[in-house]
């Protein structure tokens, strides 16, 4: 985690008091079932119970101090309640084993990290619906091969992301429920000292599914699903935030990242104003993508575990979570600012001498008769001569003065084929396909 | 591809002939779909339709010769269909641009890959259902850290797998609807020279949904959470895999790999029967993983478009598809022969002198009212010594001779302990919960 | 390996038959070496020389066939081998295991491998060399961000290539070196069977130095350390790649790729001219990138080895290797053929109204006495009103109308700092560092 | 960074203090060199470290502060500096650029904590060869596949991973190298505002090399191959922790890591020594080798430098460093102070029935006229029987009771060749290569 691409809300889920906070409410629950059950007495659950509602603060040095001697996090921490509640916490953790702890408040977390960044897609899909709609019938040139194609409309670009950005929510959810699972099933995952009606009870009560079967640990391949989930989304944020360096380009400027009063592009050149918000989100989708191999390799621990995926998700279970939220809010932000220039987006579409519309006369003289072939041969001829021109030479007045053009279509028929709205006709039907 | 870790079926599916056939059948039905909206001649669409009816054969190196020159893949397509159909075949591609084929192409070829690879899913999890059932009660030792912990079952194992392959299928079942989309949405996705409903007539042939918003291309984030599906599913094998790499070493050996008759394990040693096949396995799955990054990258294609997915993706659509299926094969045929061993089991799970029920003392204590703490104290007193013995010592005697074991429990009460039913007694409940 | 995206010297390496070649080769000379030991008779080596010297082609068939039954390779090679030479056959690989012709044969192939890619790493080094010199004061923007700076030279861009792809070279030598051992050590390593002056020899004859100790492989670091260099390479193709895609774009127009006559650039845009190669060699470089990941994933292997690694080498091999060699070559063509425009560039540096210049100023104003701030925001706020004005308004001219700045530098003093030759006057300086 | 994984002296290395401080280096030295040369006032030099030598405290929060309002970190500093100097310090940093600073000082980083991590491989090596010269002769079995294969010494085991890590101090030195160098030559790279012996005075200060050609920034295949290279390293960690974690198994427990008193292996079994150092070494692995991608995907930064590598480099900068330190640091631990055990070692060599002599028995019947083929189906028909009896027949009656290999060798040749230091008589061949 590098605090400067970090928000206190996602921080604090990672924070050692709120992980020990959730443990204590695993254990606690679970004690609960088992006092239900009989298996251990109610006055210990009630005596855990009672000094909570004190609202104890967490001693997270007391504890670490304990583990240096331990050397076993779960038993550290036990022990400190244990100093704090007195004998009545002995039945704490009864039949239970620490990965039942630890992979259950995982669960916990990423759920609810899930939830945050769930908000962070809708604040996004928010700011991405009105900027599309504002900007539903501005017309810009598209590109492919960052080459000049035909036009489009900057609304069309960023229902483009609107629809993105609803498929990584939807598989944002869907990995929510792949992770939100309880295990609570003791050593090896058998239940020997432990009833299969506990975890159901702690599960219920933290709001997660009963994991079917679980070894030791809650298997890995939910987690690895989970990361590569994110590292989707933060490939999308990535496509999102190149198309907004692409258009800051000195050349291009179609729009701008929000410049604020006070700020520096440069320390060496006053003149500068630079895409850093989305470049710097092109780094911070790297990073995200980054935990997504050792979450992969994570899956296949030996046995009934081995604890060589825990360092790794001490990494990355807050730096990819922290990482992706931080990343969305700034990119949420950096749409909902976004300096969008009409007035150049129309001179970019016009400067290339009406190239932008070869494909039309192209079909117009197939359906005139000519082949594709040859249709194909004399539109390019034209078209050669204007990009050669760098758009000083006009499409339209070379095609009218072609003769092979001229035998199959008069110069009003030419002419009909340069129309921008005709490009836009269709941007209804799209908008209502995505935003419904 | 590697042709020895390839099949058949998979392989085919990437020929350039399947490429082609699909190819035809979009642009054929997207004439059929014109024709119908009274853009191009009926007698167009027929003249393609009839000549298909033939059953021509694909000329794959007439194709090959046409792109030399034109160095364009659709185009050269295209070209050799009018040289057999004639003139009418000039209304082909009317309005569409050569991504609207490639990437519906490539969207028919991802969706039937999975529907090898949901086939491949299935067989595996019959094989992991019979055997688990099998194996439902077979007692072997459970491992945390490659150190035995408490029993568990054979069934179990394959149980937890079952489950594992389960979510699998579960997650590309939805990797495939996310990559089974049509789009022919023309140069820039805004339809200016193809209606709409062209792409949603198509979609219904090729029984794919249509694509809401797209630009040139498909949106690459479908395929980047497609490839990561893979990936997640290879990590799964290679946790299986390596479960039976551990399972047929020499000290364990309570599995092993089915070794034919006339095969040899080492050109110099003719004693070996080594796990090549899992070992294999592992491999495997690193090279399907390794088509996750490249994936996630191809996402960020500059504005409408740019080519540079294209290359990654005539590497990693083949490789990853293929050997997915042929890795999938693989596992299903180990575990289908699988020589599992209980009485092996049974000898090693013997073999650490009852040390895998020093769990169960250290809970009889606690509920006799020792302090967890001392509880742990004296049963790891006593498990060290038969850890040093190395099962040569026995934990049930030395506990009976420990004093301050003895004041808390009965030696009857202490034997009560050592139960191996004790542990299977939830194995029921667990595979209802599996299987259902 | 995708056909398109290979060369065949490169291809060729890794065909079935050049295997059989090294692995014959190696056979022989180990029996060379034990016949001189005399641990077997000479007449043995002399036989297979001789047959070897009636240059038989290599029945790829026939050897797979017999694997077929003994699935095993290097037994399957050597049963062939017997059919065609008979008894005197038998000495081969005594005391030899697979391993020690599999392994030592990779490193012949990787270091052949290392010997074409540092040839099309001199090809290309020769092409920048000439096109630097050629563009050495040709001005350009420099640009940080997208975003115009201050001038440099194309030159100069193409020099920073050639440091960096010397660099690869040193890199890819040192990783030749790392790859390029020989192991003839038996089944684990010890010489238990075979004399260490056997791979010594071996060793000399092919050109590869000693593997001081290895197991029954040779280790996988060094196989990492070779793929994670080809890894850095083709990142920077990319980098060049990327360069020449962003000099083409429409508003940026400096360079092109060579476009053929007969090209077309798109099926459904006639005026398209895009740069496709360097898109493609984008993707290609994400492919070699992707063996990366596996090769470091090999390393661990088990004990004194397990075959994990294999299949993933069968894989990175030949792809990385024909796949680098490919694009080695593309980029060079790339460059040598290069359409530079240097009007356009020239017209492009104009276009900000001078802001390029805006750092001379400040430093001159401080210079003059002013603090660094100050002049800072002196600047600042005219450079704002030429930036808002894209490049109407000029910098010089609303510079000499400030009265904070003409408080310290006269008219003169002003257009001093708008000299485009002061950017250049160190470009010698440069070369000489990078071209000697 | 995670805290638990760190060690001070590295961390310290990444501290803004640490980093402001060399900020401070690289400008009072350029600033030397400008008066030197006489571009600035040698009174500001003098001025500027006059102040340093009060050894002023670094007011990180101050820094911050104006962080906060220019938004601009270099400047930030600058401005910060200039509140303590007074108006001398207006010529800092005259003619340069951010990333002259920034990026020699992540040379300078870099460079330490490459020493840093020599340091650690020294000390690592140093406990290698104690330990493998304590065990030189130390009999043990050598496995493939897991398998029983031949004998090898605990000696060689260690002997290949201080030939490995030699191998990683080497590849290391060479990165260090690739990375150390200086860039001060400007906004774009020309050193327009500043002379190129202003670069050669500080790179000589801080023991760097000069950057021949640099754009804005010092390019980033340099980072990419050091990042590489520790990837590199890291999977050689995760080989000798994989070793170990096979080793300390409860079926083979060969070896061990040191468990120290007050230990507490699992919360729920008493009985547990688990391998978790190693286990952690192998997902720490993981984290380095995680760093790899990221740093590959920053290469391609646009045109003369945009700033998306630099949030990368926030994290893998000080994340891969500190871990790797940190894995190192516990390797040497763990090797230094491993519980070795020739007594399980010699008993587990001994298990299989003298299966390991196999191989030795397959050339002596070849050398005494028996064919390959018939000689290995004769030893394996015997093998096979002893494997299946897990060890419990012995190889060497049985073969002795085989008329077919009676017919070759005599009973006592037979034995002769199950002799055990047949297998060691290399060992000193090979120590002398790898220790010299």
């Amino acid at each position: 985690m590098v605090p400067r691409y970090s928000r206190p809300e996602m921080v604090d889920l990672w924070s050692a008091e709120s992980r020990f906070r959730i443990w204590f409410e695993i254990e606690a629950h679970a004690l609960d079932a088992m006092a239900e059950l009989g298996t251990v007495p109610k006055s210990a659950a009630k005596a855990v119970w009672d000094w909570w509602a004190t609202n104890p603060p967490i001693d997270v040095d007391r504890i670490d101090a304990i583990e240096a001697v331990t050397k076993h996090d779960v038993i550290a921490f036990l022990t400190w309640v244990s100093e704090n509640v007195g004998d009545e916490a002995r039945f704490l953790h009864q039949g239970m084993t620490s990965s039942d702890v630890l992979d259950t408040a995982l669960a916990v977390q990423l759920a609810r990290a899930s939830d945050i960044l769930l908000a962070d897609l809708d604040a996004l899909l928010a700011v991405l619906k009105r900027r599309a709609e504002e900007h539903k019938l501005t017309p810009t040139i598209g590109r492919s091969h960052g080459i000049h194609a035909e036009p489009v409309t900057f609304g069309l670009k960023l229902a483009e992301a609107y629809a993105e950005f609803s498929r990584a929510k939807k598989r944002l959810i869907a990995a929510r429920e792949d992770i939100a699972t309880c295990a609570i099933s003791g050593a090896v995952g058998t239940f020997a000292n432990i009833d299969p009606r506990v975890e159901e009870y702690v599960a219920a009560k933290l709001d997660l599914t009963v994991e079917p079967v679980s070894t030791q640990v809650i298997p890995r391949d939910r987690h690895a699903m989970y990361f590569a989930t994110l590292g989707v989304i933060a490939s999308s944020i990535e496509r999102l935030a190149t198309e907004v360096r692409h258009l800051q380009r000195t050349e291009v400027l179609e729009a701008e990242e929000y410049f604020s009063p006070g700020q520096k592009g440069s320390s060496a050149m006053p003149h500068k104003r630079n895409p850093v918000l989305t470049e710097n989100l092109t780094g911070l989708a790297r990073m995200v993508r980054s935990a997504v191999m050792p979450a992969l390799e994570n899956v296949a621990l030996w046995h009934e575990r081995d604890i060589s995926h825990s360092s790794v998700e001490r990494f990355i279970g807050p730096d990819a979570t922290i990482t992706l939220d931080f990343a969305l809010a700034r990119l949420t932000g950096v749409i909902d600012k976004l300096l969008v220039y009409p007035a150049r987006m129309q001179k970019n579409l016009d400067r290339m001498g009406g190239l932008v519309h070869s494909q039309r006369v192209l079909l117009a003289l197939t359906q005139a008769g000519m082949s594709r072939e040859d249709a194909y041969k004399a539109v390019q001829r034209n078209a050669m001569q204007v990009w050669e021109s760098d758009g000083q030479l006009s499409l339209l007045e070379l095609l009218k003065a072609d003769d092979e053009v001229g035998a199959k279509l008069t110069p009003a028929q030419i002419e009909a084929e340069f129309d921008l709205d005709y490009h836009l006709k269709h941007v209804d039907t799209i908008f209502a396909r995505v935003f419904g």
